[in-house]
């Protein structure tokens, strides 16, 4: 073991680039140079490889600390990035834009990633079907905890007697979800180990594919890209008013469509590999998990965790938020529980998120 | 059959512990003791109890008069118990508890019952199958019949022109959909004997368990026991209001959760016991039908009703009702079209009930 | 084929009936006579019998060019007749009818006639299973487009600072669904031919029983009638705004209801005639498909030509067509996921259609 090559050249190759991203993003912040656009751009690039990293050093360690621990791991570490950029975003008031990210990382994935994974499987396989039961489990989880993150949202909007208690409300099913979230982890532990053995499709995001690193590298790695990550969500978000500003875009365009984007972007581009190497199956879990685990933990999380920042994070959406959250999770369901895939309906998801962006345009 | 014991013993002692409860709050309303809340408790416990010995009278009769009439006599007389307690409710001039017990009804069946027999089901069966075909077909019938009595809320919410017309659209969707009841009776008992004979899981609720009590007996039964809660309604509406005066309620959320839960407690409890026994397709039966009827049949008659206790009522319900009411029926739909549960799909939808009782807190 | 009698029997009939209709409109209109009411039931029958009449000879037409052409041109032709009626109801600046008679269009498809198909379907055959592959893809495909056509509404309605760009949104909108639409048609061609082979139940709407007329006569036909359904259009929303003054009908219900059944009624007829011969996919098909060309050609198409004559349309509708809609498609997705049909089903379906126009019968 010693004498083995620790990082395979690919491997290595995107490690450099994202400490490449890393230094320009801390160069152009610290040197305050770049004018208003470029240091957002270079920080976002950054995040995303960041992103994509933390996400493989989870991996990582999940194969060392076998399959059990790893959900648990995953969980709680794979939506760093994430979660770092909103709390940062809150601790800068910019409340509109943490909002946007949050409904935008649940629409990308949903809508456009989704999307993307039909039309390339699709233009590559044709038709493909997917094994429905695990399919309509997720989708359904994704309905439940979409159902219950929206009623605070829907009672600001239409329940005058409980105003003044938005966050009360929102304190309350944060809590209540992290609970059932907690609760899910040893079940959603035991299916992977089993449909690992079985089906070959886990339910977890680790399907073992993750890099061979011994442990002490992947908690090397991890740590060291979780730190960097919060570093970097800061630049991205002193950037992002600057940049904002400079390329007249909406706080909530640019929290729907460009931070949502820039966090969940590496992670998604394995998704549409897998429909594109026809295993549709495979690709839907990889794509429907992280809107099941937004939902259910990082709005939650960062609902308890805003005061830590000095904000006070509320789970009421915007009216027009709400109603496309809601339109996405009834067409995921709908897509998902059809049981089959093909490109026009991809695009067709495409066009509907591409749709969605552009009415917060004028934000 | 003369010699034979009329009464088993767990008959009697359900019986005798109805007897006790109607009395009891017979006593607390008419001697004016027991202050604020006991009378109201009490008088809530009388009538779960009532409204459980009014479902076996009706299985009871409908063994004696056969299939077809089992249905008939089981729809117009099984929902009585809920009738009394809305009609007084209105009589009371309390609009507000009345609308919210409607909803409260279909949600607490929908997201809490269901929820609980996934959870008491999945923990001791695991994962549990149904039978899609007939288990789709109810939870059809609870979204088309939604999707019409909720036309003239909306209707009222979002359509100018149409105000002041309020009770003449309510009372024109009341007379379709009780005509389309009355026209799905016969089918109902047609199904139910086939299926009786077939796949032992009836449509109906008749479901052939009813205790073996002769005809005079069934009939003495049901008149006691309709007439018995008929009054407990009165004494239970009574109680209402200094009751949520006493515990700082809102008449949305006594409505919506107390009330509702009283009305349809211990029928409930039949639906947890066949999940239980790992007869899932019996139980989801069990507990969608429930909400079907309050749809089809409770709600419509109480708008026909109520000029007889001095009272409007219209099916226009509050904007939070509507919505909680919508995306409960969403979700029951798609619960029931996944084709299997497990315990945290339950957890999650007893969450959900939770976190929409909580928004009615503040009322 | 010179020989050939180039009209069947019932063939002259009907076009006969067409010519008479057609004349009698004319005559009401130019003489002036008839009241307020007669030329506007006139010129409905004969703009009725016209899209019949477009419709097969487009079908004619597919039969001469090959199935690859058919698509096309059905696709592109025979909607005419219900793009004529809208554009010279904005021509009329009655934006009013022109938006209902759009989500009538769809409403009247998806609950009334999918409705009616069911319950002949049903007394005549009993239980109806459908082929639930290509029929969930065609209500997916329903799903998809409308849920892309709300948006600008659901922007205007919910979204403040997008004000003023409701025609900026709603071309963007049409424009890419235009795309999506052509798109989709060589593979909607191709999946014509392979089920016309295979499964006998082909997707488009050229089920292969046109007439068999030569092409030139097909060309003929097509134009006189297409020339004639513009004609008779005009005259129609003439007597529009007469009839329903005399009738005090509002105009919203005049859209939704008379308007839209005018434009759809004969074609319809085929789908119903399908269910009664125990022909639920194709019945299916031909009924759904037309919502889904609404949606993805013929809106679009409406805001894009709405300024030549003289109207500015958008795809902002009222809030409750707005919701009518929503409800509608949602039920249509879950009525065809269920996978077979009943009358009690089809009977609540039409009950449904019946309660929406009754909301919007107070204008």
């Amino acid at each position: 073991m010693i004498g083995r090559v620790v990082f395979t050249g690919s491997e290595l190759r995107s490690i450099g680039l994202t400490v490449v991203a890393v230094a320009a993003a801390a160069a152009t912040y610290y040197a305050n140079v770049g004018g208003s656009v470029a240091p957002f751009v270079i920080s976002g690039v950054a995040l995303a490889l960041l992103a994509s990293l933390v996400g493989r050093s989870v991996e990582a360690l999940g194969g060392r600390l076998g399959a059990g621990a790893t959900g648990v791991v995953q969980s709680a570490l794979g939506n760093l990035p994430e979660l770092f950029v909103v709390l940062f975003a809150l601790k800068a008031k910019l409340y509109e834009v943490a909002t946007a990210t949050i409904v935008g990382s649940i629409l990308a994935n949903v809508l456009l990633v989704l999307g993307l994974a039909f039309v390339v499987g699709g233009a590559k396989n044709g038709r493909q079907f997917f094994d429905q039961t695990s399919a309509r489990r997720v989708s359904l989880m994704l309905l439940l905890s979409v159902a219950a993150l929206v009623i605070p949202a829907l009672t600001a909007l239409l329940h005058t007697p409980a105003a003044g208690h938005e966050r009360a409300l929102s304190v309350a099913v944060s809590i209540l979800l992290l609970i059932l979230f907690a609760a899910s982890l040893p079940a959603s532990v035991q299916k992977t180990q089993a449909e690992g053995a079985g089906e070959g499709a886990g339910e977890g995001a680790g399907h073992g594919a993750g890099p061979g690193w011994p442990l002490w590298l992947a908690l090397t790695m991890l740590t060291a890209a979780s730190v960097a990550a919060a570093f970097v969500s800061d630049w991205f978000v002193a950037g992002l008013t600057p940049a904002i500003d400079a390329l007249h875009i909406s706080p909530a365009f640019a929290g729907l469509v460009i931070v949502a984007i820039a966090g969940n972007a590496v992670e998604n581009v394995v998704g549409l590999q897998l429909a594109y190497r026809n295993q549709p199956d495979h690709a839907l879990q990889v794509i429907m998990q992280s809107p099941v685990q937004i939902a259910m933990m990082v709005a939650p999380a960062l609902v308890l965790l805003s005061p830590v920042v000095g904000a006070s994070f509320t789970l009421v959406l915007p009216p027009l938020l709400l109603a496309a959250l809601l339109v996405a999770v009834v067409v995921a369901v709908v897509v998902v529980f059809d049981g089959d895939s093909n490109w026009l309906e991809g695009a067709t998801m495409i066009t509907l998120y591409g749709i969605v962006a552009t009415a917060f345009w004028w934000g």
